[in-house]
């Protein structure tokens, strides 16, 4: 008789979605429509010309060695390059304990794999990324949430739930937050690091965005704080270089690093050594400082005409965070708006971004959304502002909203 | 006050352990060490030319789309490239149900979290893939075990192990297994895709090697007997171009398929999308035939060399498998000796192996020893080979073998 599959499935597999982002990108590729829901970097930005001579050097100068298995932990000259940029942004690190994953992503679920019991409980902010709470998702998380407001997570909850109960750790992203575009306040940041002393709680920082900064002075990361080995970082070159390639790294204690390692070979053994080897040719000598100032550059400009667009076509009702980088700008509608209800309209405008329930682990923020801007030009932003303006103007005078 | 990390770990790390594999290709780094323990491929055969070109050509033509992330589920007409190999397999697919995997050590991983609750069992060949085992120890896998004789996995035995309980899948490698080398025969696979059918359970069938025969007939793989959708098939890249790379691929029923994708996103999003591109620039075209045949005919020479080695330099006592293809020859000492033993003394002499008690999931196997001969040249093999037969002699005459 044939498989009943589904009688066959682990338990894990509830928690297992497919991501309406995912759905709705699906739903957005039709050549017509201007799309905010992506996260993708701007294409025309990539350093294409760079890659191109860096594997052509990889492939004719080693290609036997480039072709073959690697170490699971990762091609030694290009962690030291990442330790040397890290030291700049004050994180001290060393090729032993640095390992390369196959993008941030993978890092998420070997740390889920690592940590994770069915039930732990983790905490994260509200909202979080939603690529972290589909890995944790797999391992069967429990979330314990803590708010957010303009200087990012509220520590003073987080103080109190920490006084409470036992989690495995904090996952945090303090840079200019997928999906809010917020970012915590250095004061937060050492009370944070405190508190993860203060209750021996690790701590996982995300940091894909970091030296994505379009205004005010660069803050130091909870990795350079931490002065007890209590942060895991996560950096990952997909926002700053390329994300095809799907390059990451963690810098972690000795202790969690040989633990991640015996995480990833059973993963996947390690991440592709070509292009490691042409990753450490394009970082290396300075060109990905050049870089990351021409795509700071571009992706300013971007932001600020999506803010006036903003200013000018939506009612004043609507609010949103004015990210100082990264890649979005969140979003709140009136309270009792459904996003999900705005988005079917503004498809129908030719429109479209992601409803911010789906980075809720709590199911609220109904009436959030987010909008990127790193992957239109800004004509393309005026235009879908404008269209999305007057979508959400049509929509809040069709429906009824409580009064506050 | 720093975290105590040891009490932050899940259950399943328990599982989880770096391989005797690893360390001991620690050990055989040196350069005068002749090392049959690894199963790397001979990377002078390695396509490293067309690689440059693949590179070349994708990245001076498509770019931007190489560096920018990718479908979860792989690139298409690369997917068509081994749809259509397949089919002279005997294979049916499509695009549609072939998921590319970050390497096939992905789709183990995938697997095992797709369908392993903690404790469920599964059916193993004795000895199997160590690298499988280690991702099926990460989701707390049970190990049902089946025996092998010279024609593969008694399928009678399993037969019986069926009837008495329920697994959640049967793990076989039919071709030329890693460690065995041993193949299963046609009338055991007919068997074994009887025995799902009769029961309802699902096989998942890992392939690397099917294509390196280096004598005697093509037999068809189990998912080629499959009437009735109930075997997952996994292929890889990494012995027939180049492992470096990471990539592989499911062949699974529609309904395993959609589940995998949802297990794959949040482990790494996607494979690299520049490589695969590259894949299907090296593979289309009828490139991988003619370099099938190549290393066929390098192995070959080598499985030969090694084979007469053996048998001028062995004493009587040892047995060994006759591999018809693959990487790997596997020896059989007498009863009562302990390979890792053996290994210390041969470290010595300047050869290394990997001793079979590894691959054995009942840990049983210490008698046995695996031999690669596809990294080595013919010289090398037969210099390692005699060196290890002084060994062997060596330490038979000294260690006291109870008699049959």
């Amino acid at each position: 008789m044939p498989v009943a599959w589904s009688s066959f499935y682990a338990e894990r597999t509830a928690g297992m979605y497919s991501s309406e982002i995912r759905d709705i990108l699906h739903l957005t590729e039709k050549p017509d429509i201007i799309s905010l829901a992506g996260g993708l970097p701007a294409p025309e930005l990539f350093p294409v010309e760079e890659f191109r001579r860096a594997f052509e050097w990889v492939l004719s100068h080693e290609g036997a060695t480039a072709l073959q298995y690697g170490p699971t932990e990762g091609y030694v000259p290009l962690k030291q390059v990442l330790a040397e940029r890290m030291a700049k942004f004050g994180i001290q690190s060393s090729p032993d304990n640095i390992l390369i994953t196959s993008g941030s992503q993978q890092a998420l679920d070997l740390l889920g794999k690592l940590f994770l019991n069915p039930g732990d409980a983790i905490v994260v902010e509200n909202p979080s990324y939603l690529g972290a709470l589909q890995a944790f998702n797999c391992y069967q998380a429990r979330y314990v949430i803590v708010p957010m407001d303009e200087n990012g997570m509220r520590t003073d909850v987080l103080d109190e739930i920490l006084a409470s109960q036992r989690v495995k750790f904090v996952y945090a992203l303090p840079n200019f937050q997928n999906p809010s575009g917020r970012t915590m306040s250095l004061e937060r940041r050492q009370h944070l690091v405190r508190i993860a002393e203060k209750y021996g709680v690790p701590i996982v920082e995300d940091d894909p965005y970091g030296e994505l900064r379009y205004e005010g002075e660069h803050l130091p990361s909870l990795k350079s704080l931490d002065r007890s080995g209590n942060v895991i970082y996560l950096g990952t070159f997909s926002k700053i270089l390329a994300p095809g390639f799907r390059l990451g790294w963690v810098v972690a204690p000795p202790e969690v690093f040989r633990w991640l390692v015996l995480a990833k070979q059973p993963a996947d053994l390690h991440t592709c050594t070509a292009s490691q080897r042409a990753f450490y040719h394009v970082a290396k000598d300075g060109f990905l400082d050049r870089h990351v100032a021409r795509i700071r550059a571009v992706y300013h400009e971007r932001r600020d005409t999506m803010l006036r667009a903003m200013e000018r076509h939506f009612p004043p009702e609507v609010r949103w965070t004015k990210a100082e980088g990264g890649l979005f700008v969140w979003v709140m509608l009136p309270e009792g708006v459904d996003s999900r209800e705005l988005l079917v309209e503004a498809v129908q405008e030719k429109v479209a971004f992601v409803p911010g329930s789906a980075f809720h682990a709590d199911g609220s923020g109904h009436n959030t959304m987010r909008l990127n801007f790193s992957n239109s030009t800004p004509a393309q932003l005026e235009e879908a502002i404008e269209r999305l303006g007057r979508v959400i103007r049509r929509f809040l005078g069709r429906v009824a909203v409580p009064s506050p």
